[in-house]
């Protein structure tokens, strides 16, 4: 098959799709990813005190968690989830300052919020080897600190899995950063949203759905979510999950929804890290900005596994070169999904 | 100073500019760009016929250049200046093929151009530590190529140097790709142009050189050049290159700007390449679409030095991080510059 040049479904974003040379699994290199390792990991049980107080935790509880918080003198023990403010903030909720601009120095001030979400006690326990309840409980944090910020205009919920993409410290971990704006990728989803609503009277993503299904795409689906390579993926392996039922928003999740999302979440990694063997990625939230009405909008998490370098073509022209087409690594997620 | 989010001069683009842990030149690991080292350099004197023809070739001649090309069964030796097709094209000059598509899945045929330019015979000159009559040569051959591929809709000229920024060979050298359509950055540019021009009847490249001129983000500048650290630098140490006059093309580049330009390019990168011990970087021009009106564009080189991850929140929202304040940037380049 010829290289071809894919436009992303809703977006004006060009990929060449390398197809003449295309690299399968094999092609990577299979270092597993590096982690970066302090001699003590801060976000290890035991070593609470090096991390600043917890804004939220869970404890276990009669058939089921209790919420708590650590105090600023006390650290708490025995949690199953542990969620800090980051102690390097690129973004804190302190007072606004305002700041001098003209139309060309256009600034706001850095205010939001940071916040790193640990995932387990145990260091190691990621998406790709978890438990499944487990899994479940760092979907419903994703769930409460979404909620706790929503005075915010946006919630950006992503992980940065190996130090090639961009994790500082190797201990199961997401993280969370609320933003005074809503950023140019979302507000250009949105728009795009909103646009093919007036026309056709219908989300894209729920018609993306339909036509992936069956579409040499396609990764796995079960009750409540689907995954499927995109159309024009920018990055090698690239996926995509997104819920079935239209939902602008992760707080509409409902039990057997987060159910099924941690299980999609736990098919589609394990399946990842076994053909590229544990491969640094990077995941990012695409959801509704917080005020509003953005009904329209349908939420998804983009997966983006670093493989590739992008450069000076891809940073001056935002064109970008994918070397495995999205039916290559669809039919290789899909074959090495586990057996849970 | 506290941190604060900016926007891009003309693009809907937020910057967190992190400047309460500023990032100074010192404080990056100061390991030179790796190397990815084939036995033979296949751009080296004497292993031409690794390559395949090449396209243009300067030879020198008295008081100045020969133009030339590669036959097919033959190779010309003592060249300048030597621009090949790439061997690995993403994009190739065939004959177009018509695809299958639909609204959501819309692709045009990988048609264009890849070509690859060996700046030197020297393996390592590059335009940090060039000579420069040869980074003229290079400059000429930029606007020789951007004419010859004129056909095409975008030529995106770019240079990747060091492994980390996805240079697979480290003879210095630049690629240039042919692109079908206007890749989406460049004509978010030309729109933001348009649309400054209707509004305030001018330029707003031209208005951004007269602030940046007396900013403490000004780098360097001579009769017809401007280099700066952009307000909104995406990247630390990130800088840009603009001609002081308005200029929608390298076409329109005189022998005196062609000079100028060589010159400020052998300034900003040696002073680049002394601070970080140099870095792995890549830059790309932009310049306006080759068919159409573009007048009102202002072409421009942009510089982004690769010390720094994008990831999980970057490639999900589109905002960014950058650790060291373009202030801060600007001045040190403006420190070292070399005396040449």
């Amino acid at each position: 098959m010829p290289n071809e040049i894919r436009k992303d479904y809703i977006l004006d974003r060009w990929v060449i799709i390398a197809s003449e040379r295309a690299k399968r699994p094999t092609d990577y290199s299979g270092r597993p990813s590096e982690r970066t390792e302090a001699k003590t990991c801060p976000f290890c049980p035991g070593n609470e005190r090096k991390t600043p107080p917890a804004v939220l935790l869970y404890l276990p509880s009669d058939g089921g968690i209790k919420r708590a918080k650590d105090s600023d003198g006390e650290r708490v023990k025995n949690w199953l989830v542990r969620c800090i403010p980051n102690l390097y903030p690129a973004l804190s909720p302190r007072n606004s300052i305002s700041l001098v601009e003209d139309d060309l120095h256009r600034r706001s001030d850095g205010v939001g919020a940071h916040e790193v979400l640990i995932e387990s006690p145990n260091h190691d326990e990621h998406p790709s080897n978890g438990r499944l309840e487990q899994i479940e409980l760092v979907v419903q944090a994703y769930l409460d600190r979404l909620k706790g910020l929503s005075k915010w205009e946006y919630v950006s919920i992503f992980r940065n899995h190996g130090k090639e993409a961009g994790a500082s410290l190797s201990h199961a971990h997401s993280q969370i950063m609320a933003t005074p704006m809503v950023p140019e990728r979302i507000s250009d989803e949105l728009a795009a949203c909103r646009s093919w609503l007036e026309k056709k009277d219908a989300c894209p993503y729920c018609e993306i759905i339909e036509a992936e299904r069956s579409s040499p795409r396609f990764i796995f689906e079960n009750e409540s979510f689907i995954a499927f390579a995109p159309w024009a993926s920018v990055y090698p392996f690239e996926f995509w999950l997104l819920p079935k039922k239209h939902q602008h928003t992760l707080l509409q999740l409902d039990e057997r929804g987060k159910r099924d999302f941690s299980r999609a979440l736990r098919m589609c990694f394990g399946s990842l890290a076994t053909i590229l063997n544990d491969p640094p990625y990077s995941y990012g939230f695409h959801i509704a900005p917080t005020r509003g009405q953005h009904e329209c909008f349908h939420w998804h998490l983009e997966v983006y596994p670093k493989l590739s370098i992008q450069a000076g073509f891809e940073n001056s022209t935002g064109m970008f070169i994918n070397v495995t087409p999205p039916e290559v690594a669809a039919q290789s997620l899909r074959e090495s999904l586990p057996r849970i």
